[in-house]
């Protein structure tokens, strides 16, 4: 087979770059080693920034977000027993953030390459990236028995943080800056009415919890636990109980539980690969960068990347220029960078940290305290939150 | 001696209380271990906010300070080779800083003192504080070889960190919270003109720089540098060299050396008391908390305990209301946790920290790129160099 870009990994990430290449007439093909409904099945942030949201509706696919999705105009801190507003509207000169699942989104991705009839090829077992620092790269893969060969321009590799693409480039070419937090996340997935209209992000003596939604039926609750916590241990009682007593008496009072529909433990990493650009193959998303979830960047990420990428690639076969190409890595860092900088902070912010100290523990109580008395720091927290402006 | 109120230390602390006691009538003694050469002899911090300068005028001793000190309306933070300007006075609706080292104010509190001929009783050896749970505390000193006892209604502890004061309270009444950093400030006082007319705040791979003054001729320049470095081992040469080292290009060709007046290596702690009274004992200032010099918070927190204390002994004295007295250490410590916060930040942001890692150091380059690129961000940082508001 032969196409202008090859992109590995058919996530969000990897499908909204190939809608956004069809729409410029690009050809290509997403290269995916699991089926669709594994990919279907991980439950992933829901937190979408305008710009991801300008994003989707460019590649055609933003109607039932529109629809379905709920526009939030603020988040609650609740730390010492009480909530406090942060109003993101307000304070952003407009701006809106949207609760909808990546899963949604995946999923409507999915529909508009099939009903578009663009290439993907699902359960492509041991894909290998060839030639990428060449004019020619090529991608191998096997399916049913028979090895296939893939020739391209460029490369994508949109394939997260355990994919190929990464793992093909030579160790040397490669600088790694990681942070793995001591702690989890225990979720649940539940067909229950949400705690309140917003999310609440609470800093508690017990750990972080956070009440989040899908939809006005549907709720996802987190609470920090250690790392050493297996989620058969956690009953769906034992996990209510536990989130009932970091919340604020009046959330816990309105705090409506219901059967999982989902429960797992995610630890917390914060990860950065530099560059992003080797010759002929780009990194993008999960790939190349992984913030913990606090903060809701890791999509929001991983479509800014995407965005500099399609243009780049829109760039250099419309207008035959590499500059969108030169400058890939360097813009994309920048952006990454600063929300790698704000989910650090926001964790750093929020969780009980078991090395932290009573003095550290009082410094995270006068951080919060300020950050909801002053406009100036409200405003800094939610103006990351929405999502920060592009600099090009 | 039958006195109103006791003062425990003849430091700016003292001094200003005793000063603005003695304006409203108030009889107190201050009792000083050392002598006034060894209390003028302490070279400390010389950024005074606007909250200090109002309370220096309130007790009568402002005059020199506007007339010699400089008034500053930002400050620069220099990093990865460029500096760049935080604006406070357009930042925070106008307010400003003002460049008057602590000497200058101690010594100005002395002439006023003596002037109006208050008792100040320095060199008193042995001194101990008794019965400040009940309702006759005393103060006991030995001097010239004879012990002497001062009866009083209150007994305030401005004695610093080192002090008699905290150390009077059973270990049990208080709680301490603490952190020490793993670096300390060599600190080098010369009559040379300073680098630039705003202080200069250097992050460098090599460690934190800091670029002050205390006047047009005479310059105050800090390198950090690692907890076993001794002062012995640093000549002058060496210091200038490795400061020229941290800064950017035209500050380092802009630098004027000379002699060393004055240089020694400090460290670097976080220290917080509570509570800050015990029954009739207040603690103020470093007697309670102790901050890092980044971010010259130490003299104007320590002011700030002086404004609560001087308010609420005088509301005591003249409207028989104990109001002010009971709510002296809750107020007191909103407002110190704040600037031990903010101490802690700059801290944090701008030093080399040997257990960072890499994550951590692109952290800090992160989060300063997106300080100077933010006006929230950069709002939040110059509302607390200036001061934040009181709240009451």
């Amino acid at each position: 087979m032969r196409v202008q870009v090859a992109i590995i990994g058919a996530g969000p990430s990897g499908l909204l770059l190939g809608q956004l290449l069809h729409k410029a007439g690009i050809d290509a093909v997403i290269v995916e080693q699991r089926s669709p409904d594994y990919v279907l099945g991980r439950i992933r942030a829901g937190i979408i920034e305008q710009i991801t949201q300008d994003l989707l509706d460019e590649a055609g696919v933003g109607a039932r977000m529109h629809k379905e999705g709920l526009v939030h105009h603020g988040i609650e801190l609740c730390f010492k027993g009480a909530r406090h507003r942060i109003d993101m509207t307000d304070l952003t000169g407009g701006k809106t953030v949207r609760v909808y699942g990546q899963t949604e989104i995946t999923r409507d991705l999915m529909d508009a390459r099939a009903a578009a009839g663009l290439k993907t090829v699902y359960e492509a077992a041991h894909v290998s990236l060839h030639d990428f620092d060449g004019h020619r790269p090529r991608v191998r893969y096997e399916k049913d028995g028979a090895t296939h060969e893939i020739e391209c321009d460029f490369i994508a590799g949109c394939d997260g943080y355990h994919g190929v693409s990464r793992a093909s480039v030579p160790g040397s070419a490669i600088q790694t800056f990681e942070r793995v937090y001591p702690f989890g996340w225990l979720g649940i997935l539940s067909d229950t009415p949400p705690v309140s209209d917003e999310l609440i992000y609470t800093h508690h003596e017990r750990g972080f919890a956070l009440c989040s939604m899908r939809s006005p039926t549907r709720s996802r609750h987190y609470v920090q636990v250690s790392l050493d916590e297996k989620v058969e241990d956690w009953s769906d009682d034992r996990f209510w109980d536990e989130l009932r007593r970091r919340l604020d008496p009046e959330a816990a009072e309105s705090l409506v539980t219901g059967p999982s529909i989902e429960k797992s433990i995610a630890p917390l990493r914060s990860f950065v690969a530099e560059p992003m650009r080797f010759g002929r193959l780009f990194l993008a998303g999960d790939a190349a960068h992984i913030v913990p979830p606090t903060g809701a960047k890791g999509l929001n990420l991983a479509a800014s990347d995407v965005r500099y990428l399609s243009r780049a690639l829109i760039e250099f076969y419309q207008d035959k220029t590499a500059a969108g190409i030169d400058h890939y890595s360097e813009k994309c860092l920048r952006r990454i960078w600063k929300a790698e900088r704000f989910s650090w902070h926001m964790t750093s912010l929020l969780h009980h940290f078991p090395d932290n100290g009573s003095f550290g523990r009082k410094i995270q109580e006068a951080e919060l305290d300020y950050l909801v008395g002053s406009r100036a720091a409200s405003t800094a927290l939610a103006e990351n939150y929405v999502g920060l402006p592009f600099e090009d």
